[in-house]
């Protein structure tokens, strides 16, 4: 783990001991901390040995902020289409956040309600990168890669009904714009995709 | 084959004396008849025995017009992003002309060029049916689903390179935009959109 | 969201809290709602907040009639083989008629019994468009597209032991069917359907 | 190799000498050969050293009948619905008669045009066991299915055009009607339809 | 439903409710009643309406004996290689004995162990046509294929670890070896393979 | 097209007069060109109506330069394994060089020879953007996003024998290392990769 | 089952009265007894007979050693990235020990922090066979069979989120590092991957 | 490159010229050089420079002994089933022996004729390894991982009909034997399994 960098702890598969004694560890240490993918009763013992740790509910992330430090000028934009995809661009957000980074939320700015997103156009064309989460929405992804000249971290979601595939529709649908700037993570992964925009933003 | 329709043969993985041999038997009848899927030679034979027979290259289509109605007012408007769809585009626009139905084309309309689309909303909004065909682009069907009230079919295509996988990836990725009145037809079938669009615009 | 239009909200995925807020808002305006996707306790909630609301609880529906006007003289008739496609015959029922529809549904039409589909075929030949439902039966799609004249919009359902693979099966099936005015909204879609059907029953 | 079974060989993948050599060897021996997959050099070459050899160009075998007997009373349907599907088709009629079947052969009985389809229906009932063939129109095994109560063997064809994914489509649509009395063999497997079909004759 | 035949209901995706007012009907009439994919409950609500129905946990059937007739004398032989393709395999002894078939079950015969394989080879030889039931050793019905002349009907089962997807594995296996008179039918479809081969059987 | 960008033709499917009517038209305004998946007939029609046009065989690329100006200070990397991976090498340098980047070319330093990577780091790690190329080495992608602390694009190739399907293989593995900084385009696509990396250079 | 190998059961899929009796039954004999995939109640009736038997949780296995050897003096190195693949190694470390080998585990080192990898790789090369199980981290057996002239046997594991498809993409991406003395196992397979390196570590 | 370890070289996807300029160079050095999947081409132009090579037109290999040493006195077997997997059959055999083993090569042991193959099994039990060349036979696997003692590895071919898939069936059916000792490598990858083979006959 890079110094100054948060530590970060992968919170699926691992039991809530296992979560807690890493924890503890890392807090032996002065680095920000970042668990992902934390449930409510992990976030209980963690809060336990650390009054100080947050716990976003919707996005499953537990912070803990050691070193404060004034965000970075520029800023990443954030765009979602539904309030499905609400839990991943959470996840982006606090590890962005914790990054050191200023972040600029978009949401409900799906391609059937077109015009929403196009209100919205400003904002995103001002981010230094953008980051792009959709299940059904795959397209959304295609439209923004065309519509500004930021780099585009597109993240598909395994949200969605019939023939998403657990998010493989969305996958090759963004896979599939990858000529106007527009790069993909994998699936759900809103920690990767923030990880990746932050080098971007601080470049 | 139902009374005033074309007689329509399909001509993969058929030789050039059967084809020739089974338009020899349409042509005693008195129906328009419609050649999918035929090569240069299939047309060949077909010209030496009826002169009127007319080819479209790009489409690979055969038309022989016996009887030359006036086409309905209401039109089918067949819009398509990339170059390399318009095989497909010319098999949809035979189909739906011989089948009666006036059309209007509008190709080179790609969702990294938004603002070429909306120059031409209005012409895909006047339109009683709408076919959307797209390769890359499967984003396509998405936009114009969410921008217009009229039935949208969507067309896969089997073009573009990388994770498009046969059309699989644009089949996918149309399939999630169903919700703002778009269906889809099979890969490439340029032919079964466009018969579908002269049902509805018939109606 | 079109004026005249019912407003829509999809419940998957949401809280409870969250349909609530939302429909209460949707209340404030005069347009009817439908919402799909809706569990018990959300109707419960609703009902709380709108004692008119009404629960299809096969069909997971909840729909508030603000506006009673007649239903149009042309009919959408819903054809489906087995009783596991039911809930999703119930969804296209429900947002067929809240988006003011005549419906006809016929059900328990399977291939393997295609004398009691020929038994209802005059009342399915008089649709002004037809939708067909089918998980383990893709078939149906075929053989119902060969008999009418009408658009048929065929929806492919998730249920279904063995090699359906959620849906797969009968999606793939469907689409091999598309020459004969069939096309195809995305696995379990009884939704998307029939607001497809329903713009081209008012054309 | 039984004793009163034809000797088979399978072609593809070997060379014109390799086959040659082969057939060589099985002369010497009293039994009825059957080489498929073959082509027309191959068949040149065998003609060269058996002046009885037969050539089916279409279903691509060469038949050597060395001991001619009565075929069976009872008789296999093979019914198809294409004429792409017709080099399964007599692959299979080719089996069944080299191994000492009688054969009826019903085609271009397609879902789209049923009537044809009933117009045969008392020879495809009349039949001891059924083959059906089809690639566009898997949905072929599942009617015949519910319409005979004989043993259905089902063979799915890669040829078809969009989502036929090399006969997949066919396959899991096929598999889908197995309730009915049909099973399935492998794709374009014409040979070992007409195998298992011929041991069913035989019972 | 044919006269003499029994009458077969699929309980999955059904209510209790709906399973009892169908049988409720059946019984009304005078042929034998299967019910397969039924559980527990299922059978309880059955039991109050008629004393005599049996209940097979393990295959989840539930049956009812209207008609006592003696089981042919030729026998289907049922094949299965290990403990979890169980199910399957009672699904399959239940629904071929109902049909009025003498039954053999041949189980603990996997590839592993090939030598107990042989040890049964007279009594699978015996069978006027051979069930073989396998999810991880799908290579069984290859062998069982190589080894015996009568028809042999293969169920891919969905259980196993690993890369079995669900049953594709031993699905495309099975499919591979149909050169030899293996047939398949859908995953884990005991009741259509046992159906499959009462026909047969009674040929 | 933004002004100052090259103009950008994709040739594939195209035909050679489009080709050269196209670029004919490109050549009226006064930016860089650059056609992609341009064959060498192409290249010749090309040539015979612009002199400077220069063709890159291996990456299939033509250019043609308006306007020279000094590349940028900062670089991009493009690694890569194997001699078969580098005709998508030679496209994305072109691409990157006619963007007005400066370009490290760093190839042959596959997985097994992990050493020949290590020779290489300090120049990989000055790059301020990094492009990863391989097929059958995916696993390539993974530890360089582990070595390096910037952003990193990774694009599969469809090169390779096996188990690769199409570029499939290499896609899913670069999937999976999207939490180490690493992005993924789509499958053989050097221009997207290059395009991408050239904004996040000139950022 | 061989003598002096141990009496293996795998539980997934039985009752724990299944796995009671069977156990009971090798009880009587005189080998060395593994159960894999058995849970807490499995192993508490397992005691209840044999207060001999050993449980490791993680790895889900019962061990009961009756034949007490010295371990191999070569051994077999069993190596992972990830503490989501803990449940495998345990499973294989069991499953090797109990076969009378000797086992050294080396974990927590996966390709993002390949210097951890480094630091054992003395340790690694030591052994005569070495396994390497990864799920999200397919790319270290390609890293490993780089670095090592021994035989490595992969497991892919079903761990990981995203676009790892029930260890999919583990499976494909360690297939294509075949070249360098790599094989593969099933997903998640570590009894067998352990059972394959004995016969080897004995040779 | 490995001290006595021969050069090898891939030579799919080179041009003649590259690979006549890699062996050049590889001639200065002293050590035996195999070329996998060489064309005829190849070899003319590496005969020109080099007396001394050989070529296996059936395995596409070119092997240059430079350096002659008595093979190991164990040897692997490789036995395969059909002759078109003869090319992979080939290529591990020429590997196998360039890297200085014994190999017994046992072909023609298919599953439908399986006393063939257990008239062969004194030699293959005889084996240090165990190479098992299957396209439609993957059940080959199986049964020789069930009857021998020695470690299999498993070798898929692309070669077969139908749902094959390109080897994707023979590897998944492979994969589902790997209980019983059997590993797998990459489809077509004879030469993977011949160097893993290799390691294994030496230590
Ligand atoms: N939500 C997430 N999605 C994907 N990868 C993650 C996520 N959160 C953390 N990671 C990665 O997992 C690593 C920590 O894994 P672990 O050591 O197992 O806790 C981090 O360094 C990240 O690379
Ligand atoms: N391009 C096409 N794509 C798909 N289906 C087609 C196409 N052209 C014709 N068809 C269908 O094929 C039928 C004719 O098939 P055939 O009798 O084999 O010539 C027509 O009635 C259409 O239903
Ligand atoms: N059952 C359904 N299946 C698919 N899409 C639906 C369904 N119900 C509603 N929708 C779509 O979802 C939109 C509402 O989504 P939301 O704003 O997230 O509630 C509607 O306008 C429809 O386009
Ligand atoms: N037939 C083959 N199949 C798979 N990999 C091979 C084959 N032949 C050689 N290789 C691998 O390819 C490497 C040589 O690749 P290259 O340097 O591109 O010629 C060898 O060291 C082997 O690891
Ligand atoms: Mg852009
Ligand atoms: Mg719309
Ligand atoms: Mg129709
Ligand atoms: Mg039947
Ligand atoms: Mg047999
Ligand atoms: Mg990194
Ligand atoms: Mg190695
Ligand atoms: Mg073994």
């Amino acid at each position: 783990i890079r110094v100054g960098y948060p530590e970060v702890i992968y919170c699926e598969g691992k039991t809530v001991e296992q979560v807690k004694s890493i924890i503890e560890f890392m807090l032996t240490k002065d680095n920000n901390i970042l668990a992902t993918r934390a449930n409510e009763k992990m976030y209980e013992v963690v809060e336990s040995i650390c009054a100080d740790a947050r716990y976003n509910a919707l996005g499953r992330t537990i912070t803990i902020q050691k070193r404060e430090e004034p965000p970075t000028d520029s800023y990443i934009a954030i765009v979602a289409a539904g309030t499905s995809d609400l839990p991943v661009v959470e996840e982006a957000v606090e590890t962005a956040r914790i990054l050191g980074n200023r972040v600029e939320k978009i949401i409900d700015v799906g391609v059937a309600g077109i015009h929403r997103l196009f209100a919205k156009l400003d904002i995103i064309r001002g981010a230094k990168v953008v980051i792009v989460i959709a299940g059904m929405e795959g397209a959304l992804a295609s439209i923004i890669g065309g519509l500004v000249d930021k780099p585009v971290i597109a993240v598909p979601t395994s949200v969605g009904y019939g023939a998403n595939f657990g998010g493989l529709s969305a996958l090759l649908s963004m896979l599939n714009s990858c000529a106007s700037g527009v790069s993909v993570v994998n699936i759900d992964n809103g920690f990767g995709a923030a990880y990746n925009a932050s080098i971007i933003n601080k470049l």
